[in-house]
């Protein structure tokens, strides 16, 4: 009887046509066409995990997924085998074999996610998929000001819509939230232990309010302290958002083989 | 009656589901949809000129083109009301109105181009659409160097792939012609006072060879010398190619009202 093995895999993807990372029933997901790829490769049926849940629309440049196969392939072909069976607007990036006790959602120390903003006064073409629009002139210092009361460890309450019965508690570790300009591109770069759901949306969406002149920083810092559903936002749309990373204690490289 | 005044628009477009620029039968191209756009803002049949003409698939972050008009618009009125009535795909980033001896071709004293290439093992997913995939590990120092020998003006017959009798001269003159990495993202950039059919193109096809340690710089030196049509190449797709911008002597805010 063949072994059972744990594999590692990290991926890209466009997520405009997909309802998110996570199956669900009668529409395309992320997991749904990457199962499919694994049973057309290894003729299995295998439940994938994910270090992040991405949702409908949302892109990522390194998701970390993991399933189990009895399969006896080399890790590396699952790479071009899978690229293979997978639709053109999801692709796997690397392959690792893990250990049995390796988890990617619990083991995550931290996940990095960029949103893209198009600061111009009328739309584009080429970046329509992946950076939100916004015409009004963005004062970047004044975001990026506001956005320092992030950093470390907070309830972030009030930047969930409502209070979900799955969190168990709604304090995060903000390792980094900056806002670049390239031009016209405005790129928030977000990295935590983890994310509450929509957190990344709702804080831009809050801090653009901040970059318009329409909020003070003091005022954003007040948000965060009344840990009260609802009070961050406006959520952006999801086509600006990228899960860019997923931070483990070491490299995947050393951590699998 | 309405005087007629020029208008000359920048232009942004992802290439991908058209024909190049300029207007064929029964194709859709960029002209066709853009003078679709000005027949619906004003009612009239209108020619457009472009500064650049480029090919099935080639994408545009700063294409410059111009037509007439006697419909007494706003200048600015013709960037909202063309995006308006424009795909998606395509974009006005910003009107002028020009004097009549303005012409954005022959006036056009340098255009840039970008070829993007994604240098990594495996396909992608985000930028498909928009990079050129090479699985081979690429020497830039290599390719950089080789490069050089295509500073200032040459005949770069070899760069066609065959002699065109619409070209009076395959005189040119490069201004900029260099690779950059950016993590798996090779980005070429060449700047000339303007370009033969498939220059770029055939330029990063040669270019790839030395960067696969598959050709010297002294070999790509001589195929610049030899000034035979056919030589350079192969020509590398489409679709990581993208005209970012046209030069005029002044920037066109200064040119134009």
């Amino acid at each position: 009887m063949a072994q059972i093995t744990k594999i590692v895999l990290v991926l890209e993807y466009e997520g405009t046509n997909y309802y998110g990372f996570q199956w669900q029933a009668n529409q395309p997901t992320i997991q749904a066409e990457l199962e499919k790829a694994i049973w057309k490769l290894t003729g299995e049926r295998r439940r994938v995990i994910s270090a992040s849940r991405t949702d409908a629309g949302v892109h990522a440049e390194g998701q970390v997924v993991s399933f189990r196969t009895e399969s006896g392939l080399l890790t590396r072909s699952f790479v071009k085998g899978l690229n293979f069976h997978l639709p053109a607007d999801i692709a796997v990036r690397a392959a690792y074999r893990a250990s049995e006790s390796f988890n990617v959602r619990r083991d995550a120390v931290s996940r990095e996610y960029h949103y893209y903003i198009l600061n111009r006064p009328t739309r584009g073409a080429l970046k329509r998929g992946f950076a939100y629009l916004v015409s009004s002139k963005l004062d970047i210092d004044s975001m990026n000001g506001a956005a320092q009361a992030l950093n470390g460890k907070h309830n972030f309450a009030s930047f969930i819509t409502r209070l979900e019965l799955n969190i168990k508690t709604t304090e995060r570790e903000i390792h980094k939230a900056e806002f670049k300009r390239d031009g016209d591109l405005v790129t928030f770069e977000m990295v935590a232990n983890s994310f509450l759901p929509h957190q990344v949306r709702n804080t831009v969406g809050a801090l653009l309010r901040v970059g318009m002149g329409r909020m003070t920083a003091g005022e954003f810092k007040e948000i965060i302290e009344a840990k009260k559903p609802g009070l961050a936002g406006p959520t952006v749309p999801a086509h600006g958002l990228c899960l860019m990373r997923v931070n483990y204690r070491n490299p995947l490289e050393e951590i699998c083989s």
